[in-house]
């Protein structure tokens, strides 16, 4: 099994919602649109930045139909599919398949964190989960969310699977990146989620990276990623430099609604998150307006 | 409005389900009956031992019909209907409502934790449910699960909302329990969920409490409260040091699936844990029929 | 061995510093021998609140000779005594044995967290000082400080010690007071270190306390220990209630500067702290001001 | 001020002791010798590493002593001399400058946790210790053992002072090393202290590496730093998966007791830790054997 390779940048993307906090297919479709025209590799919708845990199951569905419509051929599919329970996580990933996604995204459960940081817990799930999948799993780190980190040994195991095609690790540890790396077969692949360190990840062997940055900024996201592709570590570095701040700021510091104000400054539909999320301040807004002045959406 | 008095020892009741992994109206309704005989204060389905995260919204509106129709009369109902959203969780709660719920325990919104940590979050949260809620709310506050643990300072402020009826506080700190009851308003209940703590809480002012160990030990957890409501320390301190030892091992230690084993013991039916908890280990099981061996069913 | 009985409320002394910076033996003297006109038990030299840390070998002998001259009989003295190593602990142990010390209290060793957190060497350093200390060992943990939470089934294990007198509990955990309380044998004493938790920590069996706060507060500090030993909890509860405040301010919040100025307030000389803790600021003082307005010194 | 170049591989360099507990200068004066056929850049006594909290006030000026009679000319010497107070750190750190040490390493103070996680706190520190040094500081970071992680955000404003020449940052994030060098004027150096994200930290501009692996590994630690000076990053990271595991064998794994081991077994005097540190037991020695079988001493 374990087939789409995933080196590349791609986007969580955000859930497009009118002020009334309605789902938009409409904003969605007009987004995925201008994205068609650069470089990204495919798209992530219902990931952390998507707001999934916000999301209703229909509206999952929606939204997944909406951007399979939507994205230009050739651009990977990748669904996050996670529940806590392993029966709803397997429901919902072969929902995904069943709509032409290629890769399920799968969080690691949480909710009982003194029996999920059990190594046997972690493999249970997962193994269950892409036992039953039809398409690969990606498994997916995010400890800043969950509260949980996935142990490097876990995933080490993990990678054996026939059908566990590699990791989103967006602890920001580049010790774990390298780590999992070297200690996984060639066929597994290790992306990154986390802005400020990608040039330093691909230097260790991650091939590729799912970016929330890259929803406001695609371009420049993908002048990191092809730098380095081309071995000019000097550029890679330099244009590391430019987007580290603005990163951080729309995700680590303020989140979602700023990373939607800056989509709305790039010319992208990013509108208000859903309750208890809050608009941006005044302040926030001016801080993300002061970084984006100089990047290339 | 802040109605109902939550005095006593509430189970958060466990979901039962069958070898297959269905849920089972049946086995729970066997369950409610022989509670109905004891002194518990009323039933608090769908919470963290209910794994109601491992529940589809379906099957969380089927257990609160069975627990509605099979509780006895005089019983307090409180459903634990929190979603990440607001506007999820304001659907869950008074749906509850309509079926005849007194009370919705919310738990504190976690996911996004950078974000949920502002007060000015959780504040918008709890008002914007506790605005539109038909009962009144329980917030509730876990931070072994959710990572992310709401402050007294915030909680004295939501205490003044006259839909807000109270905290459970799972910490386990007495510090803040007593800090919360000192802070906010005659009216604003405290309940613990946190069974080595119990008479300690009491002592500092606590009401009530919401215990996982009561679904198996309810008479055990009820002697603690009684002897302190008749103002016998002394017994009331020797009923807690029976209990200590027992609650840790089926709760923080081993979590449900333990819990679950002990119901089986002591003449409920516990059943096993949904995927990916696990059932307990011979080990696991063999602690806990030796911790149970003198505790009251 | 594990003579000692440590009944009651001791203050952890500060240290007096002049403006420059320089200890002085007669300010320590003075309020020395206004505590003795309370019913304190003893005293505790050279804790964390006694600024240990920052005062050099020499000065810690200074302040030890200081205290016993001026200790009325009866009082009981407890020396901190406490290295990161084992020889030093000894050495500075068996110094204040010689001085004519009680009881060495002898805060875990940390720096090596990773180490110091496995229970063989908090074994090997425990076992190792109360072998060769000539005075008994009183164990004590802040994980506040240290970073590092010594389990209550290691200290279970070292009350077996036959010069292993009891623990300062610090945590602030009623779980764990009780826990200690009810797993060791009779003549090992559990005493705490924080003052919210005072009264809850007597109710689960706690027999003492050594308490920041009394530093400024005995009156107001022995009042609840009193109404507690005479069995009315519901004096104590009030008394408790009216400490709460005041002594997190001075502690937690705002730590030894705040204690100090809440001292001289109260007739003690408080002073400076060393640097780099820092005088504390206008804000501060003011917020100490008001809560002490109706403690009793 | 502010002169000293700290490119290179530094070892913060082992205290021998012998059988009995006692330092050993002949053990480390060979130590040194034979480092000084390496092209080590210097040597760093009385960090973390040489366990510098196990050791008094005299035992450190022996050590220094030592260093520098036996130390080759040309290697830059740079001496641990922090302590919690201002004033004994000014006196260590001008002690070792009058021993002719040309850097003080200075730690953060943290047992005050609340109070030292304080911006003001930390800048009270380091500028009066930096103001008072005859020698230039180099600030040094390591949370893993102080509980407290120093903001980049104070480092940048520490930067400006003419006296404080850089940090030694052991946290291991890639994203705070990047973010260091960002904001920091090109006369502040960044070193780092782990070993696993030695070549990534070079990546995004640290100058040197403070690395306790380089004790019993010099060469293969001075392979990753020379290749990357080359510009060769495909050998960079060849030796850097060459070290990784080893290096963190006898460190975050098993500490100071085997990176002793692991220098007994390449020709240098590890010889034991001090108590309460225990020696490493025979699983941990056949690990550190297998791990080191291929690495270059």
């Amino acid at each position: 099994m374990k087939q789409p390779k995933l080196d590349g940048i791609f986007p969580p993307i955000t859930t497009p919602f009118l002020p009334d906090g309605e789902f938009s297919p409409h904003k969605l479709r007009a987004n995925i649109e201008k994205w068609n025209q650069t470089g990204l590799a495919g798209y992530v919708p219902t990931g952390s930045t998507g707001e999934s845990v916000l999301l209703t199951k229909d509206e999952k569905y929606r939204v997944w139909e909406t951007v399979r419509e939507a994205a230009a051929p050739g651009k990977l599919l990748i669904a996050g599919t996670a529940a806590e329970s392993v029966r709803e996580t397997i429901e919902l990933t072969n929902k995904a398949a069943g709509l032409g996604y290629a890769v399920a995204m799968v969080r690691t459960p949480h909710y009982y964190k003194a029996q999920m940081s059990r190594p046997e817990c972690q493999m249970t799930y997962y193994r269950a989960v892409a036992d039953a999948a039809k398409i690969p799993v990606l498994i997916y780190n995010f400890p800043q969310a969950t509260g949980l980190d996935i142990p490097a040994e876990v995933v080490a195991q993990l990678a054996e699977h026939p059908n566990i095609l590699g990791i989103k690790e967006s602890s920001g540890s580049i010790e774990k990146v390298a780590r999992m790396v070297d200690s996984t077969p060639d066929d597994f692949q290790v992306l990154v989620g986390s802005a400020p360190t990608l040039y330093a990840s691909f230097c260790v062997g991650a091939v590729g990276a799912v970016l929330a940055f890259a929803n406001a900024a695609p371009c420049a996201s993908l002048a990191v990623y092809e730098a380095w592709k081309a071995g000019d570590h000097q550029a890679a570095l330099r244009q590391q430099r430019s987007i580290t701040a603005p990163a951080i700021a729309v995700t680590a510091r303020h989140s979602i609604p700023a990373l939607k104000y800056a989509m709305d400054l790039n010319g992208y539909y990013g509108g208000p998150p859903r309750l208890p999320l809050l608009p941006p301040s005044p302040a926030v807004k001016a801080e993300v307006e002061e970084l984006f002045r100089d990047v290339k959406a």
